[in-house]
């Protein structure tokens, strides 16, 4: 190398990496028992099926599902998304829907869409780590929507709408990411009638709207979107594979015509075989009984946690009870460290997410969340004694 | 629906949908014989090794190629092409290289670390549609470098440097797009060395340079690249298939860490199951036997079209003769109505696309992009045929 050097720095966004995710590519390691990550139980994947479909696309269609494809995606899984969002109360029709690489594209193409640096995102405090990142690239502010056990409160809108000029919020309504938290159905309805009245656009991201292993199904906040304000956002990730990195949003048709345009800039169009992979996959295959089974082990998997932290958890700690998802939201006494507690925990072979991350401004360094979707029964009690005597040292 | 309404209008960035693409969808229709997309031939997919491949990957790894995976991507892909990259003349380590949704996504990436609103961009001039469009989203300012017929002229850069003060260069060295040019090695090494004394970056895309049919193969600017300025980026999809979404940039460290923090935050990772079939597909399978079966289509493709052209087309009509790639550049009369002589290429069931929309600024009018890849050489003489006669009407 020369003594050239180009001055980097002075030319490129400077983004915080997230110390969160360094610390946690050590729990990958086999011997972790880890709560940290987000992921789906692998051993519910449906491999046989995909394969099967893969088969199945390559054989029939091989050229064309190797070929460039529309940016808007392969329009006989924009029926069957168009269908599916009927069944959860959302009136899409297919050319409403968007497919996107992953739901966190939807983020992506919305704060590119809305965003221009310094403007303000209302979001549930805390919130999906991940949102706050794709918000950050574009530079936005956060403001904090106060919420209480039920989620965010809707009353609280109007204020922040007139102090703070939002240019949309975005909320995660069924078992919200970090605390497992759902919105209650009148909530929903008073939401959607706010938003209206004040033309504010919303980002309803609903990764996990179809785990709920209790309780009765409540619809998105789009149900009750008369106005059109609600872009409501979901995934494959969690029902099928996220390995696919299939996401889909059902735009109101102006925020559509310019979210195509931005797809288009972004990666021309998202995977043509797996688009075809997944559409054959889901019209090959019962879905419902799939999902049964990814509820059923979710259900069990919670019940063992919850169980075990009843056992385990010394005094000071609680933690949310959610009906369906992957998550649950523990809350230690004030003046815990959750970062020290984390660090600690991987030397003990054990691992979360301190909340401190999920928090777009400051606070949460008292908060753990706990992953229970992505171990086995056993792991999890063990997993939990010894987070447990490491709480009990912190007292 | 209510008589409430959103005003999206005030809210959202006001994109401009591309005209060309809209007319260019009613080309898809097979009874048009359509020289206008950049479309791979299709007849040459290697479509049962990729179905090879899938079976193979989803049958001894099936969970993990549907699970979530790492943003950087599929380590043995990126060690795969730090190899490939070396035999271009670029030197790689594997944790140089980042796998995106398409090399479209590197451009998506690079304007989104580097750019504010109203930031200079410098370009060929004419330069890729799609790379004005993803660079537009990020309301680039784009400045012409001065060009050739050997391409872009490093000599001018200093002056344009200077007075612009741009945030990168984007260039296309191999078959560049649309004009199928090449520029000639002591240029690329001179623009290394001018790009070093500034300390500019580079943004560097070689989709096409393994499509060489004649003379020598060219290093890419990136071999020169002593400084650490360049971002090199290529694609797998005209050597293997473009449905894969598979692209990759070269990055110098600095540049890495932050592009991996947005990759992150626009789409979290690259479809596990593209990374794994693709690499999977590279080590089973001859490349360079597949690479030429494609190279020898296209050189074939090209001279038909050229012998055609030289047949055919009127006085004042010249074109370039791209030693590898998928385009051809023709240049008309001064007057000459690009988009006009469109509208009456497809009531005649012909193609192509007005050169116009390449030019980020004013201009172009009077050249056409004529694309030979996607078109067998029957469908080529008669294309060129029905559209010599129009241009001869025009005459």
């Amino acid at each position: 190398m020369s003594d050239l050097s180009v001055n980097f720095a002075g030319r490129m966004r400077q983004l915080r990496p997230s110390t969160i995710r360094e610390i946690l590519k050590v729990t990958a390691q086999p011997d972790i028992i880890s709560f940290a990550g987000g992921l789906p139980a692998p051993e519910l994947f449906p491999v046989e099926a995909v394969r099967a479909a893969a088969e199945s696309v390559l054989v029939t269609t091989g050229p064309q599902a190797l070929q460039y494809g529309p940016s808007e995606g392969y329009m006989p899984l924009r029926e069957w998304i168009s269908a599916e969002a009927g069944r959860r109360g959302v009136s899409a029709a297919p050319t409403d829907v968007l497919i996107t690489s992953g739901s966190q594209q939807v983020l992506d193409l919305a704060a590119k869409l809305f965003l221009n640096p310094g403007d303000v995102v209302l979001t549930e405090n805390p919130t999906y780590l991940a949102a706050i990142q794709a918000f950050q690239a574009f530079e936005a502010r956060f403001v904090p929507v106060p919420t209480d056990d039920n989620g965010l409160i809707p009353d609280a809108l109007p204020e922040l709408i007139r102090r703070h000029r939002p240019k949309f919020l975005y909320t995660i309504p069924n078992f919200q990411n970090p605390t497992g938290i759902t919105l209650p159905a009148e909530r929903r309805a008073g939401l959607a009638r706010i938003v209206a009245a004040h033309g504010l656009p919303v980002v309803e991201d609903d990764p996990y709207g179809k785990l709920r292993y209790r309780g009765t199904d409540v619809p998105p906040v789009k149900h009750w979107d008369e106005a059109g304000c609600v872009l409501y956002a979901s995934t494959f990730s969690k029902t099928v594979a996220p390995g696919l990195r299939l996401g889909w949003v059902a735009a109101p048709a102006e925020v559509f015509s310019q979210m195509l345009i931005l797809k288009q800039a972004s990666d021309l169009h998202t995977s043509s075989l797996d688009q075809r992979v997944a559409y054959t996959y889901l019209i090959q295959n019962d879905q419902s009984a799939h999902i049964e089974r990814i509820r059923s082990a979710y259900g069990a998997r919670f019940a063992v946690m919850d169980a075990a932290l009843q056992n385990e958890m010394p005094p000071g700690f609680s933690w949310t009870k959610p009906e369906g998802g992957m998550f649950l939201w523990v809350t230690g006494p004030a003046g815990l460290d959750g970062m020290a507690l984390l660090r600690k925990a991987i030397e003990h072979k054990v691992a979360f997410v301190p909340g401190r991350d999920f928090f777009p401004a400051d606070g949460g360094d008292n908060f753990l969340r706990l992953n229970f979707s992505n171990s086995a029964p056993d792991r999890i009690r063990e997993g939990v004694r010894r987070l447990a005597a490491l709480c009990r040292e912190q007292m």
